[in-house]
């Protein structure tokens, strides 16, 4: 079954989704998008999304092109249309097509909506057996990664370069040896003291949406928790290392630049996280 | 008459001059571009900019799509289809089509080559009654602004700041308060002892091939010139401020932040450097 995508109101085949070579996204990077995770049926953490593709499109000044309920229902005709229940849904904004100056064309575009889906697998029962390496690398992105924005050759980079060592994440540091977060997921980690720690909010990172859910799981769990930016010394001598992402939810890093992470296998602070992350989906 | 694009091979009408929504371009930025000049049918600077193109190209590991004879042969076709023979040639290449997935897809997609021209003005003689307003503003773009990458979100936003405030362009300088350069622009400036300066090359700016093209010309008109960066308060206290680009030739900046700049008139400096870029052109 060929893949249906939706464009700018329209729901095509998506080899034939295309958008004109002057569209903004395509000759600026002039755009925000969103990833959705899909649970049989249902969107996860959906407030949080929406909430966050809002913030990005008012932060860059893009009209929205439909309101919330509309854009739910795109989404699940879509989803309906791909066949796809469990899987990622894939949306991007971008300030649409004009004559390419720089300033904000005026008249305003029309802005330019797309979707794709995706199947994705049911996440395994448990983290048993898991293994994941991640390098760390120097944050080069541009000052406001709070904009989930499209300018991501870095991240493009970074995660290129994790994958040529074998990697499944890079984790990025910055001038002052302060870790960000990952090149596509928010970075925990399990200090000697037992502490859980990820780093607060700015301009910086990704307010993450995986993030965000799982503060109340910690809270939940009872752990020591501060949310306070950590050193890249600090991460190396981390006694669990895991990241977040819709894409992702909760998976551990059990090596660091080539260095066992703890024992090498996931944490208990992570797979209990996971296991709480797991029974929030499957609660529905 | 319609205008005439280029798209990977195809020579088709710019309302029909399309992309998959899944080309790298428009999901992560993941491409670089270039502006060439002509100037009655001849490309100013060109081999600088054949040059600029292909390190590019080669910093993010980008396919060529052909040879730059090959190149040529396009530019000076689309010319013609287009009419024109002073103008803006506008040249983007990106890692071509693939399923979402950030580190580079394998087996490598073809690269995506796109292009479009379109007429300018004939240069005026002279800059006399010339005048043009700047505003300063923290360089938040990324760390590796040498590449000339199609992630220009924070190149959009500085100009439409600039727009917004009645002004040509936006000067950026960094966190130490140095220049970096103009959002779209490389940022000259005169000291009140008379030396002319740029700020070297390095990560943080693009290797504007005016600005390479204009070393010549200092040179040649004996001017005492430093090669160095220079601080926001320098540049507050400068008699003569312009810019250059492929695009904007020499251009004073007459106000910088709502205060005049030396007497607020195009410079002796500028001026000069100006005849000679115009004469150049006038040669062939």
């Amino acid at each position: 079954m060929a893949r249906i995508a939706y464009v700018n109101g329209r729901y095509v085949k998506l080899a034939k989704a295309v958008v004109n070579i002057e569209d903004r996204g395509y000759q600026f990077g002039d755009g925000i998008y969103e990833v959705f995770y899909a649970y049989r049926g249902r969107l996860i953490d959906e407030a949080l999304h929406f909430a966050r593709l809002e913030r990005s499109r008012g932060e860059i000044g893009l009209t929205a092109p439909m309101g919330e309920a509309a854009l739910r229902v795109v989404i699940h005709e879509l989803m309906r249309r791909n066949r796809v229940q469990t899987g990622l849904i894939y949306l991007q904004l971008t300030r649409g097509v004009a004559k390419r100056d720089h300033a904000f064309p005026m008249p305003k575009p029309r802005s330019a909506l797309t979707l794709t889906v995706r199947p994705k697998p049911e996440p395994p029962e448990e983290l048993s057996g898991w293994s994941a390496a991640a390098i760390t690398l120097e944050d080069e992105r541009w000052g406001r990664c709070d904009i989930k924005s499209i300018n991501l050759l870095p991240n493009v980079l970074a995660r290129d370069a994790a994958k040529q060592a074998g990697a499944l994440e890079a984790v990025l540091f910055d001038a002052q040896g302060m870790v960000t977060e990952g090149a596509t997921s928010s970075v925990w980690m399990v200090g000697p003291d037992n502490v859980l720690r990820t780093r607060a909010l700015d301009q910086h990172v990704l307010p993450g949406c995986t993030r965000a859910a799982l503060l109340a799981d910690v809270a939940a769990e009872g752990l020591e928790f501060q949310e306070q930016a950590f050193s890249l010394e600090e991460l190396r001598a981390a006694r669990e290392i895991f990241i977040t992402s819709a894409t992702s939810f909760v998976k551990p890093i059990t090596r660091l630049d080539g260095m066992p992470v703890g024992n090498a296998a996931p944490g208990l602070i992570a797979s209990r996280l996971y296991a709480r992350y797991l029974a929030r989906l499957k609660e529905g």
